[in-house]
């Protein structure tokens, strides 16, 4: 599984839908799933943030470098779905705003996010 | 054509895409191409802010009240195809950050689009 999020550090309220979702990607993971998480790195340090978490469970983490902002929010599960749009993962987004998510299993869409993906997960690779 | 932009109002800098983006959307509509755009309300009194100048070209703009945070970034052409992704359309965005933008015909992914904006911007009337 490839999570692409900005926000998988920040907390919203007390019904956390990050913790709820770094939960379900510990699970994933102790069941032999390979999971690699980029996120952005303003917010990896925030109140809330799940990164530590992840990363002492075994997860590999990435972030981006200072420049620009690291925007998209979408996730690749087993290499043939993608779920993308609008929303940033957290509570208040999901109950308060208008967004949209899109699920998608042609292998036309998600070949250039499959791309994106193994792209900035080398440009983003700490060594 | 439909336009849902959080941040038609938002002006990043001299080489600015939303005062082209406005231009074009002027143009289309001195053409005879029924424009309607949805925006933020935060948005739209900022410096830079496009919808004035679209509002007094005769284009039909309508935006959000307060509660929550109108999110989407999309664009329908033509009924049929749909533009969308994480990207705001500012200069800053398309130059800086990691971003994604789908382009789509298929009438499974258009339709949802349509019947969210045909939603938004009945709900967004300000009679
Ligand atoms: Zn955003
Ligand atoms: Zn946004």
């Amino acid at each position: 599984m490839r999570l692409v999020l900005p926000v998988v550090a920040k907390l919203p309220g007390n019904e956390d839908n990050l913790a709820r979702l770094a939960c379900a990607v510990r699970l994933l993971h102790r069941r032999g799933v390979r999971v690699r998480i980029v996120t952005d790195a303003q917010y990896m340090g925030l109140q809330g943030s799940q990164i530590g978490l992840l990363r002492q469970a075994g997860i590999q983490v990435r972030h981006d470098q200072e420049s620009g902002y690291m925007h998209h929010k979408f996730a690749i599960v087993d290499g043939r779905m993608v779920i993308t749009g609008s929303l940033n993962w957290t509570t208040q987004a999901i109950q308060n705003n208008r967004e949209n998510v899109l699920v998608m299993e042609d292998a036309e869409y998600v070949k250039p996010f499959l791309d994106e993906f193994e792209r900035i997960w080398e440009e983003y690779n700490p060594i």
